[in-house]
């Protein structure tokens, strides 16, 4: 009897996983669909390049984008709210220019200066270049090899890497540092590769920091061609001067805000599932991959599951962090709120990887966390997912990471990241409408996931 | 003893699986890392978009490329030789022009000629125009809905197919015999919504048939952004018209050749594996991915062999053949060569479906040699790809096809290939380099392994 009993019960179990399996099947097929028929995130992410621009932390663009973004919300949401928070304010100034002089000969290269660094003086700043490909390169040639130079980091990133995102975090430590450690050394300004993996002619910015107890010396980027050729220059004449002239400036820090769409869960209200990406972007391009695309995708997700009916059993959360770039003050914030009123989230999923083919995500969670994710997998091979594997998720959401919380990076495919990331190329052309959309539903599908078996 | 015995061998083999199971990932490592850090099949790809340009088949531009392509692969291959073949030779003559006029309302819009088109009459040809979905609206209409109009083809491709591949297959039929069912009811001319998943502005060209049984009309291929418009002034106003006006024209046959390259087989010589794409591309863009790309990383995949020092069993070629864009000429003219000297083609892989970010390999096989190579699906893991199905390979090497021969297409993920497929877009600018060179190095990884086992 007990032998029938059991099997009675496999036979019921199995029932039950193979409806709920083709229900969940097909609810994901919907978001699928909806995405790629209906889809918003194209417009959304359109508005904000084209009718915005560049929207750097401080900037009226970026101001712009939290109004945008509200209204856009609020179209669908249960509620949406603004978040204030105070960042950084740091303004480019005047197109920067830039030129070595070998032989007699100038020549001008591609140049912008690093988020955050402080400017030349008013007429530029001029003198031998030193190259180096790292700081122990640096540290060897010491206060006699550098003193009164600009330093020029020129190690590439490594095109080896599948992951272009490992390659940049093999380059970044030139760009957040090389001006601390050359001013070290006594240098008077630094010159970095652009990090990009292919040869181009677009400089590429991105944060930069000091420290108050070490001079501060101007930070600029080179394009990696003009990078190639100022190389070429200095191995054929070690003399090789560069100049460039950067008018930049910080300013006190400006009023900004998160903004937060919710569709209310009708179960466990006080369960929240985040998706969201960074309102702000460098000033260079329109900051379409970075993150436009995320935070295009963020509202989209939620406004299919609203489109096609969905009844979250969670609160489900879009959020548009604010100053990531240069500061991390929106998701530093966010973070400080749910810890002090005791938000409970259950998972959160970031897009900050660019607008491209989704592949799948990158898992940060417990041992369990992890498993249950990789036994969805087989929902989004259909589509053409295939990674679902432990990782780093999103410096937003990270924020926010405690024992419980189960955090997703949604990663596309990286190849072509890093020919727009930070510089004037990261425009709407760059973006395509499917691959775009394809990520939404990701995420939508994601978060209809964990709604249903939580985290 | 016995026991023992097998215990051994079972070790032993473990051995040898292993060690031959790390030989070959290293191999593959040193594919991939050559493709990246050493490849040439951007620069290939580069010069034929930017220093030759669009290759129709008869063109002096096609010449062009049978010349460089045997130059590049005379600079590092054992054999290179020329297959000569006669090819259709079509041009499309000055820039089409084509509007629409409503209610005294005139609205220009972008169109081109379908390849292999009659011209309009000189000063062109003007009609009501009639929308129509499919043939069996076009056969309701019939000859007193049709004759004497224009008969306009409006089915978008479906934006729900993952492979977008699946949806031009469904819309195709409108390109292809649109002209012999639109004639058959009396039809003067037809105009075809251009096979592009998206709204843009570039009309697509691409083959279209007659039949010597049914008058010969006037086809024409309208941008999907034009088709909407069109579409809106025939529903506000049936009595629309339409004008366009083309002056293409079809010459006598042209000479013209396949390019093959070898590497010599050392053990089995008279084994061939092949690599091929496609030389012709339509005229209005660059060719580039559309099948450039294909012959670039053709060239390439038997050129990082070589750089890499590898030594082939079997013969291995790198074919470009000529023709497959309205003919199919040079792949008929290899496949009867091959049959008439009995070369005993092992298997061939065909790259024609864009440069874009390899996902693996479709493939054509028996049942043996499909379980073969997914049991190779492995080794391309890390590379990201995962597709290893059963599928058409390519409409080149399909002309090989014997019941031993294993075909195989590569697989890049097709999201963006029909924004340029057949268009003026279709340029270098639309090829990301890391993507090109990695379906280059999957495709030489793949030879490999078909050459170190057998199909």
């Amino acid at each position: 009897m007990l032998k029938h009993i059991i099997t009675f019960s496999v036979f019921l179990f199995s029932i039950f996983t193979v409806q709920s399996q083709d229900k969940d099947s097909l609810v994901i097929q919907q978001i699928f669909e909806e995405a790629l028929t209906k889809g918003k995130s194209f417009d959304y992410l359109n508005y904000m390049c084209t009718k915005i621009g560049g929207r750097l932390s401080g900037s009226v663009e970026a101001e712009k984008a939290v109004e945008y973004t509200y209204n856009e919300l609020d179209k669908f949401c249960d509620q949406v709210k603004l978040q204030p928070v105070k960042v950084p304010h740091w303004e480019r100034g005047i197109k920067e220019v830039g030129y070595f002089t070998s032989n007699g000969e100038r020549k001008n290269v591609a140049i912008c200066a690093l988020g955050g660094s402080i400017a030349t003086p008013e007429n530029g700043i001029e003198g031998n270049v030193v190259e180096v490909q790292n700081f122990k390169q640096l540290r060897d040639l010491g206060n006699k090899g550098v003193k009164g130079k600009i330093v020029f980091f020129n190690r590439p990133m490594n095109p080896v890497h599948m992951n272009t995102f490992t390659a940049y975090s093999g380059g970044v430590d030139q760009r957040w540092a090389g001006a601390m450690e050359a001013a070290k050394q006594g240098a008077i300004a630094i010159v970095v590769r652009s990090l990009s993996v292919g040869i181009n002619d677009f400089p590429h910015t991105g944060s930069m920091g000091y420290d108050e107890k070490i001079t501060k010396i101007p930070a600029s980027s080179i394009s990696t061609k003009a990078a190639f050729e100022l190389s070429k220059a200095i191995k054929k004449n070690p003399e090789t001067r560069f100049y460039f002239k950067q008018s930049c400036k910080t300013f006190p820090d400006a009023p900004s805000n998160n903004v937060i769409g919710e569709l209310k869960g009708t179960e466990f209200p006080q369960e929240y599932i985040v998706v969201g990406g960074h309102l702000d972007s460098w000033d260079l391009g329109q900051g379409a991959h970075d993150d436009g695309a995320g935070c295009a995708q963020s509202i989209e997700a939620l406004r299919i599951l609203k489109a096609i009916g969905y009844t979250p059993k969670r609160t489900l959360r879009a959020v548009m962090f604010m100053n990531e770039e240069n500061g991390m003050r929106g998701a530093k914030e966010y973070g400080k709120i749910v810890s002090k009123r005791n938000e409970k989230h259950i998972a959160a999923i970031e897009s900050d990887r660019g607008g491209f083919i989704p592949k799948g995500f990158s898992l940060q969670g417990s041992p369990e966390q992890v498993k249950k994710a990789k036994s969805w997998a087989k929902y989004f091979e259909k589509y053409g997912m295939y990674h679902f594997k432990e990782g780093g998720s999103g410096a937003d959401i990270a924020q926010i990471k405690t024992k419980n919380v189960f955090l997703m990076g949604l990663v596309p495919d990286s190849q072509r990241y890093f020919d727009y990331h930070h510089a004037t190329s990261d425009n709407i052309d760059a973006v395509n409408q499917r691959e775009l959309e394809l990520g939404a539903a990701a995420m939508a599908a994601m978060i209809y996931l964990l709604d249903q078996y939580g985290n």
